[in-house]
């Protein structure tokens, strides 16, 4: 795909400031992009380094004065970004309508018309796949599960029986679904499994990333509500109830009976320990470890996490401790000699 | 399945008490029980959510005085729930019995009478699975590998050469066993691989959750001793020696060479780093990392872990530095004055 | 295979020092090591085992006076070590050449001359497979992909399309490579995707760990350089781009646009937030996070991490903290006690 400038700005309905003439087939950061490429400004640092870019064009959201580059003016930058990159996206062909002849679908299943399910796919009786959804090589999806209309299931997906995924779902290669919870009872001296008869619920436009794990419940349903996106390596145990909307970024992982409201953020590799309730909106920053639960709107940082301000000075302080106990011995001493001078005097 | 209370009463061998021509189709949790669901008493806030609760019908092991719903008093309430979550399980097909026609089965491999070997299964030369075996769809077994009886590798397990996989095993789906472990060394400018001649042996009554990795030896073993319990997405590096009857919760992590006791408990996301040696019966709390090996019956927290209660001091200490500092400042200034005060009378 | 210790010595070019006419069959550590097996001094502490040790031979730099055991000085013990290893490894069968019957490679793809595609593996079109590399059971490489010659994809590997492996690289099984990154944006009340339509460049001699995910780059590509070694479970988010001979152990995971130079070092469970600059060379301790970019040749440890003796003399100092903050209470009593004294005389 190759557009003019003025082709480009036509189809993201910018305005065009500058000549429109040049050719634009890529879209590229400010310091990557050459001559063929359109870059953006969402961020000040943007504005900086487009002097030096090479890039031939740049979308923005307000005209930047003096520069020597044609500019596509546009409501929204993000917005005309994602119409940009869907404009270059490589192109691929599409997935082929039909059971690949080497996929194994029980008689019992249900594919609807549009679907694709791929080479090697196995999908068990009573299992229903909507219209228009992708089952991609190497998927396993177990009895009695449903995957809803324009759903996506990358590489090697596995999905265990009973579970339920929803409309617009994608979930990415080598994730599992509806796996057996980690629950067991100490019974005549060893643990016995607690038998896991819940399923898993994936409402509609969840974003799954790759080699993720989602347990099913031991009664009753994990769930992750409507839009919520999670990133790669994450692990949600069983009877997690996630909110809509919530973001939860790779090796995030979360113990059974967790309740998030709606758009709840973990930002990367946060852990929040079993039975913990996060309110709506509440943001918890990277690596941070939640162990008690926390009403809606907060932010929270830290090892245990607590309110982000307090748990950054405390962590600034630490680093003033050795100087610290140093500090206090000193005026130990001094003290003592205080007190010796005192005692002269009686 | 549907059973009056009476009924599941005799199957859990129970104490009816109150009436029992209810019917109970499903468990549920105190609070989200219906009218056919019986619950259950593990925890004494349960108690307090029965009285609103819908449940038909709730297992306990001490009757609850002047509560109006029928009551199965039992020994072990975790027992008789175990019962009755498997009387209620969904029903699902057995597992084939037989090699499926898409399946790939070495001539040279032995297939137990009353195994299943799912579609798309790829079994090397020299492997062996014991009888009853469930091998489902999407599996690779290489050369020389062997599976006891009873055992069950779900969707998409990958399990390398000369592995040695026990009795009443289960491994769930996405998981790898006896990959090449990270062991390097730098020889003329480069990070040579150590050849990884050793093996796996997963013993008796092992459970392995979802997305795991078991390294293989270097030489020698990377063992798991039975009985132990190993939730998802959990990393064991060549070499380490787990005992028997451990628990090992999600996303944890050890090291090449660990050595555990029995008994041992990890809880979510525990790091353990390599050659370290943990005491039978320790058990590590969330989150925490151990840097050092650790004696037999210890409690440990935090990052590095130490000893539990020491650790949980510490932590708290830290939110009052802020404050301390402040302190420590404020006291010097009196100290200070004390002393011009003291030069003054010189 | 079954060498005298004259002809190990032979084959790894060594010195012998005492008798050749015993039988070795294998490696093992000092501790371990039992007749016919050959042990090997790359450490202090191996040397003090080494009597009680029941090795047929040892494998040494210098040799030990006084020693009653035959001893095979070499130049390097670890090159020695390696060759041993591969001297001894298990006998396989090597792959097959060709492309399996249960094999789905597009008529588009093109496989070069000595290949292996094992059997289950879904090639797409445009694909090319380069000279000599094994493509094992289960895999799966989406449209346009490239891989080079002499590499391995162990069972049940995802690539998605339009990835680029290169020449003697080894993934291990179960991994992705190129799924969609965590990028959205907040538009019009909902998260909107970013199109990824970047890439993924895995260098020469990389070696990728057991159900690892790459992400491929929003635009232009996430990369992964020559000689680096990355473990299990670890999670390489979009545009990262690492440098060459970088160790990566288990669990890591950096976040989106990091930039790593040469010989970078991250120990188990290591975090880097996304946007971080790491210079070549600096090591970074384990279960540590990183949260600011950092020079070339540093020693970074802790949560936040920071230069490592700084940041564990600030841990240990954490430990006194109670006490401290006892000693402090009392020198406040003190110093009021002078005070009221102080007062007294005025």
């Amino acid at each position: 795909m190759r557009l003019t400038v003025a082709q480009l700005a036509e189809r993201v309905e910018a305005e065009l400031v500058g000549k429109g003439c040049g050719f634009i087939s890529s879209v590229a950061a400010v310091e990557a992009a050459g001559q063929e490429a359109v870059t953006f400004v969402t961020d000040k640092k943007h504005v900086a380094g487009l002097e030096k870019s090479g890039a031939g064009a740049v979308i923005v959201e307000k005209r930047i004065e003096g520069l020597d580059k044609p500019q596509l003016v546009v409501g929204n930058v993000n917005a005309a970004l994602i119409k940009t990159l869907n404009i270059f996206a490589p192109r691929l062909h599409p997935a082929v309508e039909g059971v690949d002849p080497s996929a194994r679908v029980d008689d019992g299943a249900r594919i609807a018309k549009g679907a694709s399910i791929g080479p090697g796919v196995v999908i068990e009786r009573g299992v229903r796949i909507g219209e228009n959804s992708v089952i991609r090589a190497g998927c396993k999806i177990g009895e009695n599960s449903t995957v809803g209309e324009n759903s996506r299931l990358d590489f090697n997906v596995a999905i265990y029986h009973n579970c339920i995924i929803g409309n617009n779902v994608i979930i990415q290669a080598n994730t599992t679904i509806g796996s057996t919870g980690f629950g067991y009872r100490f019974i005549d001296g060893s643990h016995k499994l607690i038998p896991h008869n819940g399923t898993v619920v994936i409402e509609d436009f969840v974003e799954i990333g790759a080699n993720c794990c989602v347990d099913r419940a031991k009664f009753g349903e994990t769930r992750i509500g409507a839009g919520t996106k999670i990133d790669n390596l994450v692990q949600i145990a069983h009877n997690v109830e996630i909110g809509k909307c919530c973001l939860i970024a790779g090796q995030a992982g979360m113990g059974g009976s967790c309740k998030f409201g709606d758009g709840v953020v973990l930002a990367g590799r946060v852990g929040v320990i079993d039975h913990i309730e996060i309110g709506s909106g509440t943001m918890v920053g990277a690596a941070s470890v939640v162990f008690h639960s926390v009403a809606a709107g907060q932010q929270l940082f830290g090892i245990p996490a607590s309110e982000k301000k307090e748990s950054l000075r405390a962590i600034s302080s630490t680093k003033r401790l050795p100087k610290l106990i140093e500090q206090v011995r000193q005026l130990s001493t001094r003290v003592e000699r205080l007190e010796a001078a005192e005692d002269d005097k009686k």
